[in-house]
């Protein structure tokens, strides 16, 4: 049993790990560390836990904490990171972090995206991109390791094999994205509110998002080559899930071969052939956001516009889990060296 | 035309009232008062609404309303009525108050009720609960109306029938209700947010929520007795509406009687034939939230169960239609002398 | 008081017209036709019109219809508008069709679109495509109008001012549209069924929905050359609304000027300037579904990125009244020489 | 590992079950058997299992079912399980069955509840009604298990203690109830598509609903005399929960006694102690629908209205796992002598 802490136990992210991890076998969970609610049992602020979890909150003591725990998970803010996650590590204890800080591998990119200096330059250098679909050696001995965001994974993992075999031409890349309001965090905000968001749909952050920049990043080390693209998230009146509608031209090459549905599906199929969570869709079956709700599993469907002479792919995913809190479980199984889907393992919920 | 203005303009209900006077024939808007948004335009913070009310929202100057207005309608906090609407009142302005403040015959139970001090007996004396099904006569002439609450309306029209004929032991009346969120107001709190509601459903204010007493007051006065009752609120995931699932014993009489349904409803149908927006259905048919959204009707339905000698009703209305800004409409229409449907004889969405 | 009647009265667009229409002053609505509940009332069917429509509905007798109507707005699946709309043409009755059927200027287009053949070619050519924005004019005069989809009218309305004034590559439209599941009709299929669509997204008809074509022939005409779109429409867990997030690459004109959001802006608010129904949002607004739900707006925004040198067009409107049955009202309103919003300036719900 | 099959998996409840059981670590699923979908991949229907069940259905063979399990779910429409359920148990086969047809101690009352005739004397002596906080023991050795409706399995524990503890009038019990939609299964019906029921709510059944009797049975032997009950279900958005709010006079003693909240909740933790699945909610919480979605657990939570004198109590469940495939687990895990949480002691989804 590995001694694990959180910090940040309380958002929604916070709450996920918790549900995860308190029927994780290979993992006994220490302190929860909730700015908020300190002294109250995790269970009162989440019923749903009472009688799974009813550890009560600490606050934030690094020394405490690096005591009795080997690996600490931070879901925190963009920004509190930076001065939790260094101290933490000298005292030797692993981290798992939530935030941006440590995903960008050139800090310019990250200070300029977050308007923010970064300070850490040797850290960053030790710190793992989270996404075991392109990391999972990396991982396997990290000290560090930014989890990456959920518009990130569904949009980097819809094109990595697309970039690889060089199917589409990288500067016509358009991401459409859909996010469930869950991704906004537990906030006490008039636009969260129900009445605001109930059988609303609108698009947000129009041509600035900040996950665009780290998009960027992924996708044109995938294609060996600066990669500028469009990206436009929407929020959708759903908790959980995520589904992005990835458009792209045909490279010249796919089109002068007169490439079809099935022969990208081929290319994919292959690419995920020994991923536990990536699940490429049969031909004619498209992704829905209710397969994956509840699990860590990513789907990816995709069709060729012959007409048009376009690649259009959808991706979709539970933005807490694969998008946030499964994915770091998954590189914590790799990590500890245990069975990559331990504890994670399950079916989505379908209803 | 006449000359109306609201305080209280950017709440929910205030909302309401904008939609539905902006289309009133009779009515021209002058101030739209409001704390948080004072320089806005109010089309720029509901966009539905523009090209409709481009009106720039004001701040509170008594005086500067009472000399554009001769109609102030407010929907404003408990508490905050109680210093505006006696300045309106001596400055020639009638009023119609959203608030509790005005709507208890007896001070005692709105001080009790509302753990706070009244002070303004006299004025309290000339306010007229308004509800047109029963004190339309009295609204024809007032200078004051106090607009009853959303569960009060609800659960006071679909037993009042019941208890001018008898039909029910006065003393067993349990009203279980369930609201949409909008009936929380515009409000930045976690408990209302998307997330939290979403799929939820559950009981609040357990025995003691404050419309108990409003509602004792009105079923007393019709029953010709002091009643108390048992009244539980519950909390749906959908944004408007409101619905009141009633149960009472049969009294004695009904029961050696044979009481049926079909006589209970004719006794319903008959006390309310002459109403423009109750609408009791017939034999087999209960109502449903989806059919009042939007509208001014609250729709009544009942069923005699002989097996265990009860009457159950059930009553469902629009909570910010017929429960707050259309029945302000209403009694506004009936003040003015015009058509009591003026502005307001519109259906419901079902959609 | 113009006589007209509705053929297909009980589906969802059908209930939408009859909602609209009752309310509109310049009306008297005569047959309500329905292949499935001849002999009921209207009201027993959708009681939120309880007293308001309580007409019966009658099965489909051309004749008993013609007799009655001066004007029939037909509500029915493609193809069997075939039969009757020629018939009521005969007879001296004016029509307003929601079928695809007379939509196609080109006959092969339609034949191709929906695999079906046309055989009414010289209907087909006075026949006008019922979207007001492009042919006020001919809609004043025309004894047949076939009012556009809903995706076609977004999509369209959305692009116009931007093909118009040359502002981007007529080859490079991708539109990402969302829809409601009304825009399905009213449907006993597993597939639309609360279950499966609630808190469920998902992208439908991948590169062959039927809408396509149609799209594809207003935008070759507003840019004067043969057009080839992207189009992925997407189902989303609400009821009513539409949304498009069009993406194009900005001309190159455009772009050696430097083209601004701002300059943009400008040209849409200039094109749109006297229209009743399109709403152009200031800069740095995007319109949501819920400002434009129950009305018949349209409402715009728009954002130049200048990283990646492409257009970003929102757009949206309420599937059943922009997107069918208040466009048709709209047709009719000018068909009728009345003021082009009777009985259809209302402001959308909001909440 | 024990072999076990579904007759009837492709419904809702088989749907939860499947996904219950493949991840349950004492069970190995053989037939998945369906109607309609033989020859079909489980996961081809329900995509989230796609890589975690991916049997192909087969159809209804009894010998071959027989076979290869010890232990079938039948997951049945009332009415068929009369059929399979007697030939299962000839060839020594151990029944978990959905349907009400067992649930009956008395013949009489299946027959007039469902208007039907059973024919079944024997076998329904040998059934056992399967709720383990009332039956644990006489289930351990059961052949035939009568899985409980949910409605009952939410109302029945809900009242035990106060029933035991001679707390209420027996005679005063109203039980409102709400459902979510999965409770009307997978159905291709035009009043549970998505248009019809979301932001609806209604009460439906009234005064006849089939789960009154079996609530009536259940309550009737905990209190030692006949019981009459009010139920009164509804219908409410979402997809997965249901919540009952029960009101009951205090009996004379307790009146008499003064008895207090804290006294009933002292009484409800003490009678259910032992209970696995039974959360009682502490002083001034009360359950919510949230809270137990996804998992195994009921959660109670009550208050005293000394004003009125009865006693308010509230419970919720999921229905699809408490109330149906979950208590169908927990059964079976007492069945085989596991631990009665073997995979069904996850927390609910919250979220």
């Amino acid at each position: 049993m590995v001694n694990l802490s959180i910090i940040g136990a309380t958002g929604y992210v916070g709450l996920e790990l918790v549900r995860i991890l308190s029927a994780h076998p290979g993992i006994r969970l220490q302190k929860l560390v909730s700015q908020n609610y300190v002294g109250k049992k995790f269970s009162d602020i989440y019923p749903s836990l009472r009688g799974i979890c009813d550890i009560v909150c600490s606050d934030l003591n690094i020394n405490e904490i690096a005591k009795c725990s080997e690996i600490v998970i931070t879901a925190l803010p963009h920004g509190v990171s930076k001065e939790n996650v260094p101290e933490l590590l000298q005292l030797g204890v692993k981290v798992i972090d939530h935030s941006a800080y440590f995903r960008y591998r050139d800090i310019t990119v990250y200070e300029k995206t977050y308007n923010a200096t970064h300070g850490q330059h040797e850290l960053q250098s030790q710190a793992i991109y989270g996404l075991p679909e392109l990391y999972r050696d990396k991982i396997k001995g990290a000290i560090l390791i930014a989890n990456p965001g959920c518009y990130p994974t569904c949009s980097i993992l819809g094109l990595a094999p697309a970039l690889k075999s060089k199917i589409i031409n990288p500067a016509s890349i358009i991401i459409n994205a859909v996010s469930g309001v869950s991704g906004a965090g537990r906030k006490a905000e008039t636009g969260f509110s129900f009445c605001e968001v109930e059988s609303n749909f609108k698009a947000y952050g129009m041509t600035n998002h900040r996950h665009t920049s780290e998009i960027e990043q992924e996708l044109s080390s995938l294609a060996g080559s600066e990669i500028q693209i469009s990206f436009t998230p929407h929020l959708a009146p759903f908790k959980r899930g995520m589904l992005a509608t990835i458009h792209a031209d045909l490279s010249k090459e796919m089109i002068a071969k007169g490439v079809t549905t099935e022969d990208v599906l081929k290319i994919y199929t292959e690419y995920y052939k020994n991923e536990p969570f990536v699940r490429v869709q049969p031909l004619g079956v498209m992704p829905e956001v209710k397969n994956v709700v509840g699990s860590n599993y990513i789907d990816i469907g995709l069709v060729v516009d012959t007409r048009v002479k376009r690649l259009v792919v959808v991706s979709t995913l539970d933005n807490l889990v694969k998008g946030a809190a499964g994915q770091a479980v998954q590189s914590l199984n790799i990590l500890l060296g245990l069975d990559e889907g331990t504890g994670i393992k399950t079916s989505g919920m379908y209803l």
